[in-house]
């Protein structure tokens, strides 16, 4: 029985199993240096259209992060983030364990706003508070909703404006670029942030999320820090070949594609038995709000996760697809409502 | 052509890859709460003969290391270790950069002794100089030697007089208790130490170490420090499968025994031709001091490693076998010898 | 011409310069091991009644929370403060330049409640998310309020409920102390926390503050802390004799309470001319509530800070008074009002 | 009786104290942006000579330390140091608490040479070690050895060949350059170096070291990284009035010129006795080899420091002089070995 818990309960896509079956026996060069991450990285940099992008494959996703925000701030400065950001929340402090604090703003449905970050630099304002230096987002966020391109490009101008350098955390890039709501092109992110990432474990890998560098000035010694933060697995090829099978012949969005419209069949069966959400579906995490008995019924059956309590009688519940769900989870789902309710 | 670099070059053993392929499609809990892990800790446990200790996978060996000290010293105390212990020289300050100080001594043939502790211990008197808390050692070490059972029972004393922990770093354990000098037990091990990892990467696995925490008293909230140094990835089972495998009708000892033996001939070839070595071979590691000619050839036609210049005529090389090197790579090694010299 | 803009203006008060001073050309011990801070330690002991309390003499503020925090949590654990702590908003971070998370709540005048500590221990539930291991308050707060007896109690009950460390900042312990409204001694403050700290910066010292660890399994160790903070100066019996002095004859309430007084004159000034306060005017921190023209002026002639936007038309500022402000101070405000308004 | 431990156990020279007593009751600006540091960093970059120099007063040295690596480096790289400086031994770990590696070689008495400083860059050479970007000396040493003119400049341009910052610690500058054996002008030092400090604490002050930032691109944001480490505090006019007092007429240097006069005639002492030294003496610290039983009593007598077993027989103390070291007590050492040897 699938259930809809996550998008990181499986294993990978076969196709990316393939790849790293095939090559199995093969000598490689340790540390990222082989040529299936160099392929990978090829591959990227050419998706993005990006040639002097550095791009480097990192194990998980917080690593990710706290690499990220530790390698490219000074010590007194601080990331900002909306307050459901997953570096607030469910990192278990990682980012300020290498020594800055995150900054936080009550977010819209988990995005940032110029507004909200303009009111952050408006407050910090000299040498006995933190400097900001770095805005996060996520994209999708972990509310499920994605940036439009004129927002994104809002806060691409409010960064510049003010100094602050801009990383889009992607470990759900590809639901993101594949909803029905986006008008952003892969090019268009990797010219509008300075840094983000694609991830790899949400969408089809076992592991591993490719980091992209796309601002110059901060690539330098980039090798240095992910070892540091021993981000530089010594079979490193392990993740290149996951990336280059997820690279080739538009594997990574048609993964993608799939994990939406699985979501919007979720959406619609909520939708026709008259049930509301917390954001508007447009990725594969949907979030619906349901009666606290049929909330209690729903995470015993099919796996969901509690999400926030809306009110004396109501629960939303968070569900997420994946490459891996099937048409018979959404049967099963539809049956549930046929028969119980 | 298959070299002798490293035992990271290749990716992991045949029944490694057949439980990951068997299980991939399946539904698995995420961060390491997943059956597989389970019974691999389970497995593990039994092996080394110990149902309280406590066992976690981590991808790779610098993270488990970082996170052994970064959990169990506080701020102001440091760990011990040989000049060339490879938590002091190949892991770019990761220990530093969670805070604390390794303090070096020379080390005998990449060995500890109780003198070279004590000699720090009584060095690091008072409050202005970090103290002493935890002695690092491997096992096998850096230089391919091993620790034999009175020499680690002497050292245990030594930690227990001064209130020190011991960490014995295992990422080549395997080639330790295989090594035909060996006289310790995997059982004996995890009585002589607090903690120390069962080595994944360099005997079998894609990626993984076992971390084995003995002492009771360092087991509290383990799983968050993990968390926060990004050492829990989203799909731990991915970690768990493979140590499920390796621990399974003795998996893992029988590829470090093949190791050894594929070292052993490298070493006899060696021998055959008249040539000493920086350190009584005894594991996957061979260190043969050669002419600086033959070195360059070596090097270039074996992929070999440089390890150290030994006079103004003569070079240390490293050759490393692993659990997938072939009698056809041994062959050819001795057919160079036979046509070139 | 004396202004209000804080507490820590001027130099030291005369009794403690004068101690400085007969034995300046002593040779005392380095390091806080003198016999002024020894004796200072005692007297401290004494005041408080706990014999077994570890005092240390540490140069600022900043200086003793960071070391307080980073000494006494693991690295996964965090410190609960109020949204207007010193620690969140006005030390650029040290904190978390230890590694440690604030975790924050919208507080009550300046100060944690019960609930608002118990709900952030609800909402950290796992390994995911840092732990609340430390409840940081300080007395009086930020906003000139102060705890109550019955107060601190119950914060120390949800504290001992839920294994959670209390930290009181001390830095205005003896205007809380003295307060009209206070009704806690300090033998009661230093059993009710576990750690707490009393500011000499801003109550006639040159610098330096008395940390106070009261709970005895947090004593080990404590100055090598100190060495690693850089908290141990080595004419640390520059520290000691100022305490020394202060601790003498009831010195250090005495002026507190003058402090407390020329602030309630202040206090009566603006009530008198009917203007209200931002908070209950109880100790050496004023806040009223001014319209913007007139806090214009008396930012410019009496250096009160602007602290708040409080409407369109009017202003918080605040007013601040220590053991040197002077009668005509005062009296320089009233004429103020008298003939300009 | 005054005795010869260290430079650190009196008060304040005179002069210094009489500044702060005059200004005693004036309100200045907090946090060192007051008049009196601002003078006193006037009269600085005048003495060096250098009108875009960045003066900071800091409380202590370890402080300077700690921000001045944690500042200037990136998070992977390290700093070199010979074995015996301060940062190394003395200071509890305080660089590594904040995140980077110290890399020592053994020094020629205390100094570090070009020669040394090449051989930890051409070991260092890929990322999987830390990175070489600082070179930590101090002047006078440790062993109370100087730099000539011509030494530091061959260390300046390994420094520049290797793009590697060059800080000097002054703790004891003072004597460096009023010593005999001395060639170097502080404008020098100021253009060799890219960061170093004055040495208050040793030299007359009660505490306070004058760090001075000479390479422009080191400067931004200086003030956020002292607040952050806990080196700015409240009443900074403490500091800047008493490098105000020093920089005045010469005091600095007359100062430190008395120490090493009286140091010379400690060493005269020995000399005439028949003793020999560790190091030539030439700044405040003496370091005579004397036979153990004349060592234990030198110790108890005149509380001077054992600083190493020379042989069996033999052991070498330390004796330190400073600006209150007294005649009289030569007096005392010239009648002892007068009255019991």
């Amino acid at each position: 029985m699938h259930n809809f818990t996550n998008d990181y309960s499986e294993g990978a896509h076969p196709k990316v199993l393939e790849i790293m079956l095939e090559s199995n026996l093969e000598q490689n060069e340790g540390y990222g240096l082989d040529k299936h991450s160099e392929r990978a990285r090829e591959l990227i940099r050419r998706w993005i259209d990006m040639p002097n992008a550095d791009v480097h494959f990192i194990p998980g996703g917080t690593q990710t992060n706290l690499l990220v925000v530790s390698s490219f701030l000074r010590p007194h400065q601080c990331v900002i983030s909306a307050d459901t950001g997953h570096i607030n929340v469910h990192e278990t402090g990682a980012i300020e364990a290498t020594g800055h604090k995150v900054v936080t703003v009550p977010g819209t449905d988990g995005k940032l706003t110029p507004q909200l970050i303009q009111s952050v630099v408006g407050s910090h304002v000299d040498e006995h508070m933190v400097q900001p230096k770095m805005v996060y987002i996520s994209n999708s966020t972990e509310l499920g909703t994605i940036y439009t391109k004129s927002e994104l490009q809002d806060i691409r101008e409010t960064c510049l404006k003010n100094g602050l350098l801009l990383y889009l955390d992607g470990a759900r890039i590809g639901t993101a670029l594949t909803s029905r709501l986006n008008d952003l092109s892969i090019e268009e992110v990797a010219r509008l942030v300075d840094v983000f990432y694609i991830g790899g474990t949400k969408n089809g890998a076992l592991l591993g999320e490719a980091l992209v560098i796309c601002k110059e000035e901060l690539q330098e010694d980039f090798r240095y820090l992910m070892k540091q933060r021993a981000a530089m697995p010594a079979k490193g090829f392990v993740l290149g070949m996951q990336f280059e099978a997820l690279m080739k012949d538009g594997l990574y969005l048609s993964l993608a594609t799939h994990a939406n419209e699985m979501a919007s069949k979720v959406a619609d069966i909520f939708r026709e038995n008259g049930y509301g959400f917390y954001t508007e579906p447009c990725t594969n995490q949907v979030f619906p709000i349901v009666p606290n008995e049929l909330a209690k019924r729903l995470i015993r059956d099919f796996g969901c996760l509690f999400q926030a309590q809306i009110d004396d009688d109501n629960v939303c519940v968070r569900f997420v697809t994946s490459w891996a769900t099937s048409q018979s989870s959404i049967d099963r789902l539809r049956s549930f409502f046929q028969e119980h309710i």
